[in-house]
């Protein structure tokens, strides 16, 4: 591989969202279609708590590894978006994320202590805490790409779900409205930080394979709840319909 | 949770394997009943690889907390089953895997690479080496306990594959003949050591939960090979039929 342009870097991180970024994956057009149960709904969003819960880790751990003042007052505000403030006012994303487990009728306590989450779910948000440590600063980066891919499936899961979902209002889903203005400013400093640095062959591939790596992370926990919940697989100890629902939901 | 008595946590350890062990899994059914195809066992195989490559990795990082030298002895060996000697004379069970692999028209320095492996395959394999790193001593013991069952998986993998499989030969079972002599001392070993150091209600549920940990990471594995190769799932990057077979067997 030749060294790329700044401009040929972008268009080559991009490729790798559009046939690796999670948008493409059946469960989420199952998800977005209408053509989910409730149960798989609150499957999914139980499971994806894993992954809500580990982003301030991940945003700890590259915020813990930069050198440079001036990265850290960009990065730090990832920790802000994701944990809010005392008292929750303003909430943080984990708070909306739990706001939807709450208006699926999911036990808040069961949630948030995974007991019920799927391993290869837990073990792939594991792998993404692990690669932004041991792999260099501009991989942890270039990993956090995928919120340039964000927007688009965000916004057809908001409608879609609206749409076809009574038991879904704007309200348990407004972590993802906060998503839209979060994303692209976390995306855009991300790409210029990723073209600007990656300015080798190795550096180059290094970060495209970082961002397929990601979008592989975010692949496995669908293809795990689609696996489960959708193919009726066994699940030994995990969640399953009726269990850790609220009164009013069971 | 009372304290249990060693008979009784022999017992309640023996209970996890029955429940949550992955005899019990779809995947290894099909696999030894003849259901599945040369490319479905070649994905597994591919796959399971990954895991063969990590068992040293985390009977080193166990040694590497052993304060006893009359433990280390004894756990050393099973660097040297896995790894063997220079030359291959004895060959160790990362080699007589690649037998298998061989076998199957793979292609070695492919199936090393772990390339094609599915990302599903290799989080639950970092996962397990980052337990038994992070965990206490006793956990990390406890979570080897498998072997207790293996051997009659083992059993009916050997007798299911060479009757259904005529493209399977004992030679490329080898791994399996050894681990069926292997398994059973490792596994003795480690039960002894968790009976005898696992005397409280906290260590007794922490010994249980390691087990229970290790039964889900084997479990995943299955899950992903039969999510991708069996139900037919998309896995963008992953091996493929007809992909990185030697001449011979294309």
């Amino acid at each position: 591989m030749s060294t790329l342009t700044p401009a040929q870097m972008e268009e080559a991180l991009r490729a790798v969202g559009e046939t690796r970024y999670h948008h493409l994956h059946p469960f989420h057009e199952m998800l977005h279609s209408g053509a989910c149960t409730k149960d798989q709904v609150r499957a999914w969003a139980l499971n994806r708590y894993c992954y809500q819960r580990i982003i301030p880790f991940k945003d700890a751990a590259i915020l813990a590894r930069m050198e440079s003042t001036e990265l850290r007052r960009i990065w730090r505000q990832r920790l802000i978006d994701h944990d809010g403030e005392i008292d929750d006012h303003p909430e943080g994303g984990l708070r909306r994320w739990l706001a939807l487990t709450d208006g699926l009728g999911l036990d808040r306590a069961y949630v948030t202590s995974m007991e019920g989450a799927l391993p290869a779910v837990r073990f792939a948000c594991d792998a993404y805490v692990a690669f932004v440590r041991e792999r260099s600063l501009l991989e942890a980066i270039a990993s956090s790409l995928t919120e340039m891919f964000s927007p688009m499936i965000i916004k057809a899961r908001v409608s879609g779900m609206l749409k076809h979902y009574p038991f879904v209002t704007p309200d348990i889903l407004r972590y993802f409205q906060n998503r839209l203005s979060e994303a692209p400013r976390d995306a855009d400093f991300a790409l210029d930080y990723v073209k600007k640095h990656a300015t080798t062959p190795e550096t180059q591939s290094a970060a495209l394979r970082a961002l397929e790596f990601k979008c592989s992370m975010l692949w496995a926990q669908l293809d795990a709840i689609q696996h489960v919940y959708v193919n009726g697989a066994p699940a030994p100890g995990a969640w399953a319909p009726g269990v850790a629902l609220r009164d009013a939901a069971a």
